[in-house]
């Protein structure tokens, strides 16, 4: 059976996406140009990624805090190369009230320099670092073009804020953070990513180095997905966050940033959805279970009740649609919410014994026999469906992962199916110049020497002798 | 030992508490004018507060979605009393980037507007309602007079926001949640609270009426702790939020809204702490048990982390503080900072096969014996201190209720020592406002029948008869 409000992905990527969103109850626009509302469905898988997260925060020492919304002008210019970056696209409050204010204050689009000044307050001795906070908000960056969850002009993430008695220490963090990221997004978002340091014209505006988690979407485009930020001391001189060390010396800090947002669930849906809408992995799901009694029969529905109260005892969440809607129209109502397994009991099912279990990944399926043990049998396929979306995505990646010599290549890729293009640099930023004149490719991202791949000796875009390989993509 | 940190409460209550407020680390003031930041240890608390809260919400069928932080000026314009309200204290964004806007937008104070903006989108039928969403953000009010978690230009809060098909329907749900206020107040923060109506005066911009949670601190004055709103049909009216109802009529919901705030820390703050710090009622405290080795001895410490091991096995926060600070500093450090149970563990404690356990709230100590199960000691001593907090401050709270029959009864109290105080009412604004002359007493709440008391026949300011019993009092 087909969705007929789900324009196929093959026919238009771009209104597929819309479809999902919109017919999955994901996000809807607001009246406020380029915002969104997360709807319940959207705003449960954000609270199940921010469960997950925050805990592997917790467990390597991070405490979440919160910080004001608000940053002043003159501090977002105390770090120059930082407030070039980020002026031009924030939103500026000039008024409270009816009174103007002295000072304009920006909506913050992160919060560098609010941390920094927080630390230069409290930060004595070496003996208070290392300092690891986080905070969970919203932050806006005035966009012109917005896509739900891709890019919006508030939109929800961390930002994880660190400073450190070495730059060792800060770096060994910003590599960890890294780490982390790329652990949740493989494990529980079954999003297959390469991780690797961005060049220094992709850096985050202020940062001495920034790592990259990017993943590839199924059209072949890349998603910048998370990065984590070494700022060695830039921050903390013109902050002034100084300490005490070991030696009585006053010292400058070493910093970190870090952060993931709601566009993670923009990479869900455009690396694991399909024509019948959203499919997710059991591990993110909101609701990994939906049981439907087939019919009005006092058997089927006890049953029904039975098998829900034995997968919640196992800390499946499951549910029972016992909605007036027909069996088909809850089928594919459920199809498309992306529930990851429906267990469908009708009277025939109950004469022979047995429930019939659709997986949504496949939408192959099949039977379990009431006498067999129902949680291991749905723990199981859960951890199939889990395995079977992180495979066929790692497979799809690893097809539209591609290689290139010189530009023509790079274009004829770039211009057929787009994809990572592992190709060699030369280390200069005019060659990147070039090479975003083909549909806007950009070094995503120098992987790390265990993925580093000699290609060619000579630079992909002027032909001399090459430094390094870069994975290359057209971005959202 | 006296904690010289703190200014003495009796020598000084706003000090005091803004001496726990930096003492505890549970926020400081930040570099934007009005805002704060709330540090590691506060924010701990609204963790655990919405934890508890969030999951009331979710058992009483509530979900969680995420509307923009902009209201453009004509969305918040369209309820007229709402906006009379609201716009004088509202921050107004009016570039993005370096452009002008067209329309000026407001940092949302609350969230009516935009709620009823989407709820007229999306809802056709009788079949679509009730919708019970809420959400978990920060809100901003352009306040000139600013205190830590009492009165913030931002703060932290959750909204509800609900629609219904019919009147009988809305107003049930602005009951019911307020009762999950009042359960949450009394069983996990261990505030006593007086629920009830405000008087058309007091009620909430926009509203039919306004239900509200009234607490009293410390030193006798009033805190409006959380308040649950009745709208009828005055919002959507003029927003068009229309079904077909039952009868296949179109028809406008019937609407309500409620919320709670981290001004919530700042009543558990004034109700329960000392001279000697915060005070945290356990079932809130985020974390319960904080075990103390005294001395470098391998059976103390073995001891310590056996005792760390099963208390965390029955899911007890609890931790051991194993730093090279003295056992008195870090008694004092931890009394400051709240934890309800401190178990010490020296060399002679183990000679006597016990350990040493002091509660935060009696300071008492009281030692376990080592063969004795120290989980259920522990389970029942936090019930102890939670039974007793509560229990103290309902004590306090029923000493500082008084009556009044006129105005200079009404005055001496004030103006000697503050409370709640009963007084009749005649039912007209105008004694309201002239009441309000005595240090600013205000109208808490027309308790519900049940707590109605008759004190006099007449109301307590102009003598004519009276309609209602009133709870008065001078508020934060």
């Amino acid at each position: 059976m087909k969705n007929k409000a789900i324009t196929p992905r093959s026919e238009d990527f771009a209104k597929w996406y819309d479809d999902i969103v919109k017919t999955a109850r994901l996000a809807t626009y607001s009246g406020v140009k380029g915002c969104v509302i997360i709807e319940p469905n959207g705003y449960a898988i954000w609270e199940n990624i921010q469960k997950v997260l925050d805990n592997m925060f917790k467990e390597t020492g991070h405490q979440n805090v919160n910080m004001p919304v608000f940053i002043p002008e003159s501090l977002l210019n105390k770090e120059s190369e930082h407030v070039e970056g980020f002026a031009p696209e924030v939103a500026w409050v000039t008024h409270g009230g009816s009174n103007e204010l002295e000072e304009r204050l920006c909506v913050r689009p992160t919060s560098e320099t609010l941390f920094s000044q927080y630390y230069s307050n409290v930060v004595t001795s070496y003996r208070d670092l290392p300092m690891l906070y986080n905070q969970w908000v919203n932050v806006v960056r005035w966009e012109k073009e917005t896509r739900p969850f891709l890019r919006s002009r508030e939109f929800l993430w961390q930002e994880g804020h660190t400073i450190h008695e070495t730059a060792k220490e800060a770096e060994e963090e910003t590599l960890r953070m890294l780490m982390i990221y790329k652990k949740f997004f493989t494990d529980y978002l079954a999003i297959p990513v390469i991780v690797g340091k961005k060049t220094d014209k992709e850096k985050f505006a202020g940062a001495e180095y920034t790592y990259t988690v990017e993943a590839l979407m199924y059209n072949g485009v890349s998603l910048q997905s998370g990065t984590s930020h070494y700022f060695g001391q830039k921050f903390s001189k013109p902050f002034d966050i100084t300490f005490t060390n070991r030696k009585n010396e006053l010292e400058n800090v070493y910093q970190s940033s870090w952060g993931v947002s709601t566009r993670m669930i923009g990479g869900l849906i455009m690396v694991h959805s399909d024509d019948n809408g959203l499919v997710l992995p059991p591990k993110i799901a909101p609701r990994q279970v939906v049981i439907i009694p087939i019919g009005n029969n006092e058997n089927v529905i006890r049953t029904a009740d039975e098998i829900l109260d034995v997968l919640k005892s196992a800390n499946i969440t499951a549910f029972v649609d016992m909605s007036e809607k027909s069996p088909g129209f809850k089928f594919a109502e459920h199809e498309t919410n992306g529930i990851p397994i429906r267990i469908e009991i009708g009277p025939k099912d109950l004469e022979a014994n047995q429930v019939t279990v659709a997986r949504r990944d496949t939408r192959e399926k099949t039977t379990i026999s009431l006498d067999e043990d129902i949680v291991f049998n749905i723990q199981n396929l859960m951890q199939e469906i889990q395995n079977n979306l992180l495979e066929t995505a790692t497979k799809r990646r690893d097809e539209l992962t591609f290689k290139a010599t010189n530009m023509d290549e790079l274009k004829e890729i770039m211009n057929t199916q787009p994809g990572f293009v592992k190709a060699m640099w030369c280390g200069n930023e005019e060659c990147e110049v070039k090479i975003k004149e083909i549909r806007g490719t950009k070094s995503r991202c120098i992987p790390f020497d265990n993925e580093q791949e000699h290609i060619s000796d000579k630079c992909v875009c002027c032909g001399r002798p090459a430094k390094t390989m870069i994975i290359w993509g057209i971005q959202y």
